[in-house]
């Protein structure tokens, strides 16, 4: 039994942080877990990822936009997801798919129809069993980051607010349409109730008992 | 009138030196043309082009690889193609979206209908009104840019010559199925004829006079 779990929502909404607390409870209980983020997670990603946030490439058109985010898709679904898989692996990734149709989709207002097909080729059809969404009004999650002194900040970042909203916007239609893929959880909460909202998701679906509850046995 | 003229065949058959006697054809007679290549051509693509040339990269996947191709063609088409052509410049571009068909789908073997998916996106439907294919043995085509003691050797060239030859026949396919958009040049030939052989074909096109056609006045 193993599971892809993404993990979505605005810049400052304790992604990272929420990524590192599963992985370990994962890792406490036996299951190995793989963490890797998007775009990036492989060496050639990371070249792709390194031309995406260039604060230089002002000129980017957004179909390239698009076709690089899903080229470090590719390579990191071909590479690195579904080897780990196939091995039993829990993998844990920060962002992957509706980041596209959130931002370029939603947030730029391009055709969701033909980013959902560059998706498909990309994935050749892989989807997260669970995909975590850390809801948070973006504005307050730039605001996190922006009084985060070691956060790094990006050309994607620099886009306005507007574009923001309209991407949060578009996550919670996504996660609407498909209620049993979607986890959406209030991040303003304290970590651990974050982390024990997730935990209480993911370990039926990996038939974790509920009384190993990393909330219980950590506190 | 404007032109929009793409180069393909294999490497080592010439297409840098008849694009370059072209370009001096047509701006000999105040017709401006603007040269480019694929990948890159931008700044952006430029970046991409050293991603996908990189010798070290041999885990690239084949989905990365055509998506890497189509990001560099997006904002080559975007930012330079489509704004020179509106200018009523012609534009010659060292390969373009056949050398996508030839390579990665005849080539690897990769589905042509999601290559072509791919290529629309990327292209925004943008069409050359001409292509010229320079036919030579690939196997003569890579001894020729081997002897050339400047030429780069790449990625790409390493790939065994199986792949040369069946991207070569798909080029003559793709080329039997359009044969109004295609001109196949025997590029064997010396190079001042096949110069005034694409000269015939481009000429009517722009309706500039045979009677100046280059061959007879730079001879």
């Amino acid at each position: 039994m193993t599971l892809f779990i993404t993990f979505e929502g605005p810049d400052g909404s304790g992604k990272t942080t929420q990524i590192q607390l599963l992985a370990e409870a994962l890792t406490r209980r036996g299951q190995a877990a793989l963490l890797t983020r998007e775009p990036g997670g492989t060496r050639i990603g990371n070249a792709i990822r390194t031309v995406l946030h260039d604060r230089a490439h002002v000129e980017m058109s957004l179909r390239a936009e698009a076709l690089l985010y899903n080229a470090a898709r590719a390579q990191l679904v071909d590479e690195v997801i579904r080897p780990a898989l196939a091995a039993g692996t829990v993998v844990l990734c920060d962002r992957f798919a509706d980041s596209t149709l959130a931002y370029q989709g939603f947030g730029y207002g391009r055709n969701l129809a033909e980013l959902r097909m560059l998706i498909d080729y990309a994935t050749g059809g892989l989807t997260p069993n669970l995909t975590v969404f850390l809801d948070i009004d973006p504005a307050e999650g730039l605001r996190r980051k922006r009084g985060d002194a070691d956060a790094e900040w990006n050309r994607m970042e620099d886009k306005a607010l507007a574009f923001h909203r309209a991407a949060h916007a578009g996550y919670l239609q996504l996660a609407a349409q498909e209620v049993e893929r979607w986890l959406v959880v209030d991040a303003t909460q304290p970590v651990a109730s974050i982390h024990a909202s997730i935990w209480q998701s993911v370990s039926p679906r990996l038939r974790i008992s509920e009384s190993t509850a990393p909330t219980s046995q950590s506190r």
